[in-house]
């Protein structure tokens, strides 16, 4: 019963920070898979090629469920959290940064500590989001690629 | 006049290759601005990070206009033209690769001689397409975004 109430929360957030992060200079996906079978809900790629990972919390369940999420640290330059302004902030962990969305914009309320990416995980990353973007964008172009 | 069915071809010709290129399990987009000012028409992106570039030919006076396209060398592992099957393929230059396609699919006639990137080049490459790839699509899910 819950379930359509938290998805559409999420998408409603995931909305926000991606025009978040477009203002800021970001391209912006969402849902790319990472090598350690995660999914990362919204991944940022700056001008210079930082990256940022946003996961977006729709409850508080949803935060409870989400043990591993520190794993998303070591595939950006900077974790944040992403919640609605109604989410109870203070269950939130301290030491990544927080961003707070509706579906039509988002606020940093806490920036991220930096926790640089070595060059390898870094190109490695960038490729993943660059395939992962083409793929997607391809499949809406020319959607009877899917079944060929 | 003839501009309206040289866009058509070009789009017959770019969906051709695109399929070719997701067959060889390339990411692809299109019309990939450069850092001289240019336009690729296909940038195809490898599992390993290869990038390709296709420059599709419509017809000889396209073909003629376009005096500078050796520089799409500097930035690709490998060139290739595409053109339709009726194209006169014998005033392509020799020494890039040649694609024949039409809008079902397309075919490598001759492999490109490979020109391996820079890592610098290569990287920044990479967050071109990254970049550019997912400004399309968060445009595609995201209109109002155009305006805000």
């Amino acid at each position: 019963a819950e379930a359509p109430c938290r998805d559409a929360v999420t998408r409603e957030v995931c909305r926000g920070v991606g025009r978040l992060l477009r203002a800021l200079s970001f391209a912006v996906i969402n849902e790319l898979p990472l090598p350690n079978g995660r999914r990362a809900d919204v991944v940022g790629l700056s001008p210079s090629g930082d990256i940022w990972i946003v996961e977006v919390k729709s409850c508080l369940e949803d935060l409870r469920v989400d043990a591993k999420w520190p794993e998303y640290r070591e595939f950006s330059d900077a974790l944040f959290f992403a919640v609605a302004p109604d989410f109870p902030q203070a269950v939130l962990p301290g030491d990544t940064g927080l961003i707070l969305a509706d579906r039509y914009g988002a606020e940093i309320v806490r920036q991220a500590p930096e926790t640089r990416l070595a060059a390898a995980r870094r190109k490695a990353m960038t490729l993943r989001f660059a395939r992962a973007a083409a793929f997607t964008l391809q499949g809406l172009v020319d959607p009877s690629l899917e079944n060929s």
